[in-house]
């Protein structure tokens, strides 16, 4: 398949631009500053440039979405709008201008993640933005089909433990390997949509 | 108690004031249009103005969401703004600007609706909203304890099956006393970080 890979720089994007190659797919790599293509997708005009240089698509696969982190009495509404630009909007304009671009039985796979189901201190945006997708992938599974879409919801990278882990106290984290492995099964499986919670 | 009621001049507004009145409360309606207080919630300003206005409050209940209901193809990112702002960045402002206002065991009930769990065509901004103040509300009641928060998810009212009954094929109504009573548990009972799901 060729497949638009979003946020293809990060630590999720890297391991799955290496599993997606290394299954024999053609990965786009998109980024806002390295990656074959630099676009920020948060921009919805950058989104209409990058799939019209992008051209035929059998899938789409982010791993991109940026969000503040800070008490909720210290939010503001900016912060909020800002998690919704960085994770939501962008997310699901990859969807809304992708469904008249991509293949008949092409898939999107969308990033959230734990902090949707599980809260932390300082989180609140994150898990606004995390349940605002994760309720919007089941909502456009059921109008884009034979389309799919689908979303990935990880808690944190066993490999990311240094940096984060102490934010996550008593929760299991994941391994790497195996939230790729559930972008595989979105990308290459055929159910819709789901939010694959690891 | 007294008690804030956003969004108090619709269906559920007018059940809730009558029912939060009828158990002795001391209720102070607000709609943009009607209503005792006149304020706009959507817009930050207004709900400061709105609290400076009321003055001690007990509890905070909001009946108010508004989004566009189109094909996921058709919609725009302003159509998905005017949602979040319809929708979860009001409901998030009363609780963001409420905490250092209502009382130290004072509660925020906000509302979603069905559409986060069980989709419909056309409703993937009303999904993606219920969604992320579902979320939301997870993540502040770690936050914001003893303070209160949680949200109430009806499907459709029965005494609305008339105007929107045909876009809820299959799905049980439920009695708008059924709601008032999920607000109620909220309001006086001492749960927090739930979703009642009607």
């Amino acid at each position: 398949m060729r497949i638009l890979l979003v946020g293809a720089t990060g630590t999720l994007g890297t391991a799955l631009h290496k599993e997606l190659s290394g299954r024999g797919h053609e990965v786009l790599a998109v980024a806002r500053t390295g990656g074959d293509l630099r676009y920020d997708v948060t921009d919805p005009a950058q989104v209409t440039a990058l799939y019209e240089r992008a051209g035929r698509l059998d899938a789409v696969v982010s791993a991109a979405g940026h969000v503040p982190y800070k008490p909720v009495v210290e939010m503001t509404p900016e912060d909020y709008l800002a998690a919704f630009h960085g994770k939501v909007l962008s997310q699901i304009d990859l969807v809304r201008q992708g469904v008249p671009r991509i293949a008949e039985r092409g898939s999107f796979t969308l990033i959230t993640g734990v902090l949707a189901r599980e809260p932390i201190p300082t989180g609140s945006a994150a898990s606004m933005a995390n349940g605002a997708v994760e309720a919007f992938v089941r909502a456009a599974a059921i109008e884009i089909a034979p389309q799919r879409v689908n979303a990935v919801s990880p808690t944190v990278f066993t490999e990311s433990l240094d940096a984060y882990g102490a934010f996550f106290p008593g929760m299991e984290p994941v391994d790497l390997a195996r939230v790729t492995q559930a972008f595989v099964r979105s990308v290459e499986g055929a159910q819709t949509g789901q939010v694959y919670a690891l």
